[in-house]
């Protein structure tokens, strides 16, 4: 018999999740089209560490980090999407996403609310395997459908190659060859006037 | 040394996935929001499996049905989402979409091609675990968010008791448990009149 509490516990998680739908990121969807959302974000992250983990640096668990990229912005419902190029934003990001973890995965029943805290702790330190790869995923589908929109998000926000740079450099942790690539795009952005030289 | 065309490949078909994120289902978001996206359907659907796999009637291969979920609508990119009471639409479905896949997985290196093609078409026959499960997700997360609003969907397609029960019939082979809790769904949404008699 269905633990019936416990059901409800994790239908009321699954239904919170769904607001995630409404935050908006930077980004634009592929054809300039309009601002992509979160839920939209890690569903294309997830079916990326399938389709593109034969170039992670080593083997990794890919259901774990499948789900570690499903759930990793789901802190966003309470504590709104932050501008990898936001300075002040940045500086707050962590107290208020920590907050919004609780909230969230507290919704779920005990033993789910810690594999999930954790599983989000760990995308966020960056150094198991997974999380490295997820990671690489989180900086480069954004990349992509960017370059795809011929960089109008980069000249958007004015942002130089430092800053890019810098944004996309975990990739490497994640894999040496999607860095290698993601250098050169960022280099052809550069010439092509649509990131900054400095 | 990565091999160049081969990942060419693989980023021509991870952008052209993107489009799925413009096909608009019937379902509309929690909150009477506007209606949902193939991709944020996909993304909420892999998590459920995650989260509720518990209630599977037997054991499967987590990230095998949760890639499943994240790739089954892909075809509606050219097939278009056909609403599950559109009797017409549903005849020519299965031809349309066959189509669509040989297309848009055909974007993949040859591999992979044949693997997601065979993971849609697993998909499609429900006979293994993890499409069961998938399917019984498929059925689920819409049904919630319905729910979650009312009833609403129902209301405005005025659907009845043996339309709702047939196309939610699938769940029982993924999960009894979840097939027993929706049937309480479906009754008590035929009492508040939200879903016709007969």
């Amino acid at each position: 018999m269905m633990d019936q509490e416990r059901f409800a516990k994790q239908l009321a998680f699954i239904l919170e999740a769904d607001k995630e739908k409404n935050i908006l990121r930077q980004t634009h969807l592929s054809g300039h089209g309009r601002r992509e959302n979160d839920a939209e974000h890690a569903w294309h992250m997830a079916m990326m560490i399938y389709l593109l983990r034969e170039y992670s640096n080593a083997p990794f668990d890919v259901a774990k980090a499948m789900m570690m990229a499903l759930i990793h912005d789901i802190v966003e419902i309470d504590a709104g999407d932050t501008y990898a190029y936001d300075t002040k934003g940045l500086e707050t990001q962590k107290e208020r996403e920590q907050k919004a973890a609780e909230r969230i995965f507290g919704l779920l029943p005990e033993d789910q609310k810690n594999e999930l805290m954790l599983l989000f702790a760990e995308f966020e330190e960056g150094e198991t395997m997974e999380a490295c790869f997820a990671r690489a995923m989180d900086n480069f589908q954004p990349l992509l459908l960017n370059h795809s929109n011929g960089g109008e998000d980069w000249r958007a926000h004015q942002v130089n190659r430092s800053q890019v740079a810098g944004r996309q450099r975990t990739t490497g942790l994640g894999s040496e060859e999607i860095w290698n690539y993601t250098q050169s795009i960022i280099d052809e952005n550069v010439d092509k006037g649509n990131i900054r030289k400095e």
